[in-house]
């Protein structure tokens, strides 16, 4: 017996329609590659959004397709995926920080029929199109004198584009919600880059899931700004969690610089963020030069790394509560957030911290569980690491074209690559990814749980702690550290700040000074790349032996 | 081209699973029916839930089946629900208040199955049955010893029916989400009452939209408290928003008076709740005579019925906010909310009140718009008055049982039976219901508006305006008012309240002061039975001629 209730599939071209009606004149404010401000609406951009749907169905572009967008946070990209999404076609986030034979390979995997692209960006893309069969379109966002057609010859003005086409042609909506809406590259550190397609019924619930007020509890009242790259896991839903509560939504585009943030911070009295924990450092270094004050923000959502200790004191001390979230692009992205429960709450901030330190409870629709080698379930102890596996209505079941076959566990959960804890308060707490852990005499050492230590140290920069090869217990971990220019600091020093702290068999055996620190195309420390170069077991002291021996 | 997100059902039984998966020690209190305070938690529940699911089975409920309750807020009715709906059933809520022949005629008409019912219904229940041909099951809520078998001879204790069965035996999820997992019948003033049927799906998306910041926005911090009861519009689905989020749960049972609900308030620490606005007039005459005091309450929702000025203000003076909501059992029920928005929020409290006193605007998910009778769109100005028509995937599509045929327009909108203006802010404000506004001399007169002001009066317990036969103007606007106990007042005193508020014209030509308003099964005042009383066109009076001639 099926409910009597009214058909009215959850997609992407109902968000904004509902923001545009209800909230047209909220306020989208975006810096332009210039540095200049440049300002829009939610109706503004809902119209220009369907105008360029029939531009796009003009240049032959059917639902299903995908397209292609190559930009930084920034109103014309908004409108992209509202008029990709809107007319049932596939909005395809590159990251222009991939290697171009990555983006070569996600072009063609993807069949990409069009690709958008920033000003910034054309002589990228032009290298990346040179060196592969490829007679799509490309759309430049800007005006006809922003073409740089020596380097894009056949690409066409965003502007003129929309100028061409009335919004009374315009295609939107009323598809299957099952219909794919966006389509995102895992950017993995082994094998070919794999393809996340979102559904969006999936889009939407995750909209949703993200609203409530332990997620991330933006209202009509907030002033939102996704540091978050929208080619970055969907700038964590944002740029369609804000139209549907109606708030206003500030985009930084390519300056992410802690003096531009947070001049926009303060101009435009945004209350809630987001972004990765290197993204914040740099603002509060920059506050720090300046003795520069945090007056309107109150909340930011850090993700895509572990949260350092000392940036949620730092934070804290602006008057800033940074909550933990973690995600993957195969969870839409967010699986779990720092919200803190009753009992943590009441106790003192510094109390507070080691559960501020991980990474948190799912939200209704999401499933966590941890499982050993043979996917039997592992006691949520708080001390036990297993394999984290996710299921729920935003979470992969495959991947585009079927790499990697079967990516669910018997009862239907994605296997995460992460290996984690979950307390008896349900904090879950990455250990580390099952391929950064360092296996030390048969058991696991947290990379992550040495570098949150370390990373406090005010000399350092950045650090990273890696397995080495080791004649005896495999793998030996080695503390990699970028310090701060005109610093330096004895190997001891380093050693030093871990003493006490960790498990002595968990101690570094060698630190190693870099000048700079490989950093991948999510912004985060390339291990892969500091493990090829720390490769040699060069390491033979043995002060520190493993298990206490 | 689908995408590639996992089948994940949105189905109630997944609430409670997460409710008891990552809080399953968090309190859920309840006021028994002799006024002590039981306690349990969402772990507990769902095994019950479970146990009960298992145990009608047993008694050959099937999936699809209909199973009743005709209980207060309460554990053992939580239980039930989540029960009923995770095995697949149909849980249909009975309110005890309707009267007796329309309960029978809504058990027959939703085939009944059985019926779980509170002990102190039990009379009530024995009552309708013996008026009827009916051989379902009935449980009653309790233990052996509280059935009471001289009025129900085949009655079967709820804890001996839960003793019966093992958790292993439960009947439990995995259904489509377009199945229905609830039934309500709205109390129509005219007809008979016409059944709701909602989907998992259809609840599942309410109780997210819900959860908004600027809906009910609770948290896992939060001690809520629905008092709206579970019968009415499925008390405002907060039974199924509160596990998901894992908040602390309380429960008034019968004991909705203001004293036993200032005391639960105080001693539990709710800080959110949900009623209709006679609740919170109680409450605040309890705290006026014994000078008691708000420590924990931070905001309410108010539905149901207009919310008075005066309402507003007082429990502003008490520390909270009052927000109203509006929505029908048609629309699950939340249809709109106050919440302010930026431009209104900056304003002083004072002036902020005129918008405050509107229902508010519609969350994501929620299509509002106001047609003339010929179903085409007015101007949203703020003055315009329409029909209120309804879009989305929380809204009827049909009654049970194709009652009242095709209730959807054109465009797929459900036509509230409201009367509403839209302002430009997006705030929906309720005119009258369309059988309720007042037609005088071509134009139409708002009771509620003229009731709104007059309600602010000390001396006035309740007011309603209706509408009295007049034989040159159709209608004119009759004031009825109960005073408090030992007040009097003249006509010329309470028209006076009214005197440069509204319109000349819609000046009631006379006022009628009755000992007791009659109210209806849900606790509104019943203007069916007033225009009835007043049918008679005694007024002659023509001292106020309307449109000012």
């Amino acid at each position: 017996m099926f409910g009597l209730m009214q058909d009215w599939p959850l997609t992407v071209d109902r968000i904004i329609d509902h923001g545009a009606t209800w909230d047209g004149d909220r306020p989208v404010v975006a810096r332009g590659n210039d540095g200049s401000v440049e300002r829009s609406d939610y109706a503004a951009i809902r119209s220009r959004a369907r105008r360029l749907s029939a531009a796009l169905a003009g240049l032959g572009i059917q639902p299903g397709d995908r397209v292609a967008t190559m930009a930084w946070n920034n109103i014309r990209h908004l409108e992209s995926w509202f008029a990709i999404m809107g007319m049932g076609a596939v909005c395809h986030t590159l990251n222009p920080r991939l290697f171009a034979d990555q983006l070569r390979y996600i072009i063609g995997h993807a069949a990409d029929r069009a690709i958008l692209v920033d000003p910034c960006f054309q002589n990228l893309l032009a290298d990346i199109l040179s060196g592969m069969a490829w007679d799509g379109i490309v759309v430049v966002f800007g005006n006809e004198h922003e073409v740089d057609r020596d380097a894009l010859p056949g690409a066409t003005s965003f502007e003129t584009l929309i100028a061409s086409a009335p919004e009374s042609d315009a295609r939107w909506g009323y598809f299957d919600e099952r219909v794919a809406c966006a389509l995102c590259y895992t950017s993995g550190t082994t094998g070919n880059p794999k393809g996340v397609l979102y559904s969006h019924r999936s889009t939407v619930i995750h909209m949703l899931m993200t609203l409530q007020p332990d997620v991330f509890g933006m209202g009509i009242n907030d002033v939102a700004m996704p540091i978050v790259p929208m080619y970055h896991a969907n700038a964590w839903g944002m740029p369609l969690s804000t139209p549907a509560v109606g708030c206003k939504l500030v985009l930084p585009g390519a300056h992410l610089d802690g003096a531009s943030l947070h001049e926009l911070i303060e101009s435009e009295g945004v209350t809630f963020s987001a972004a990765v924990p290197t993204v914040w450092q740099g603002l509060l270094h920059h506050l720090d030069m300046t003795g520069g004050r945090l007056t309107s923000l109150r909340r930011v959502i850090i993700g895509g790394a572990a949260l350092p200790e000392s940036l949620i004191r730092r934070l804290h001390e602006h008057g800033v509560e940074a909550v933990q979230g973690w995600g993957m692009t195969e969870t839409s992205p967010i699986g779990t957030h720092g919200k803190l429960t009753p009992a943590i709450k009441e106790l003192p901030f510094e109390q507070q911290l080691p559960q501020r330190l991980k990474q948190g409870r799912p939200p209704f629709g999401i499933e966590l569980k941890i499982v050993d080698d043979a996917g039997a379930r592992l006691p949520q102890d708080g001390v036990t690491p297993g394999r984290l596996h996710v299921r729920g209505p935003t979470v992969a079941a495959a991947y585009l074209g079927g790499a990697d076959g079967d990516i669910l566990d018997d009862e239907g959960f994605f296997d995460t690559g992460d290996v984690a804890t979950i307390d008896v308060h349900g904090y879950m707490a990455i250990v580390d990814r099952a391929k950064d852990v360092i296996k030390s005499g048969g058991e696991w050492i947290s990379s992550i749980e040495i570098e949150n230590i370390a990373s406090g140290y005010p000399k350092i920069a950045h650090c990273a702690v890696i397995g080495v090869p080791h004649p005896r217990w495999d793998e030996r971990p080695l503390l990699v550290a970028e310090l701060h220019p005109g610093e330096s600091a004895s190997d001891a020093e380093l050693l030093g700040l871990l003493e006490g702290r960790i498990a002595k068999w968990w101690m570094p055996d060698a630190v190693a000074l870099v000048d700079a620190m490989p950093l991948g195309a999510t912004g985060k420390i390339d291990k892969k790349a500091l493990r090829a170069r720390f490769a040699t077991p060069h390491i033979e002291s043995e002060r520190i032996l493993p298990h206490g021996a």
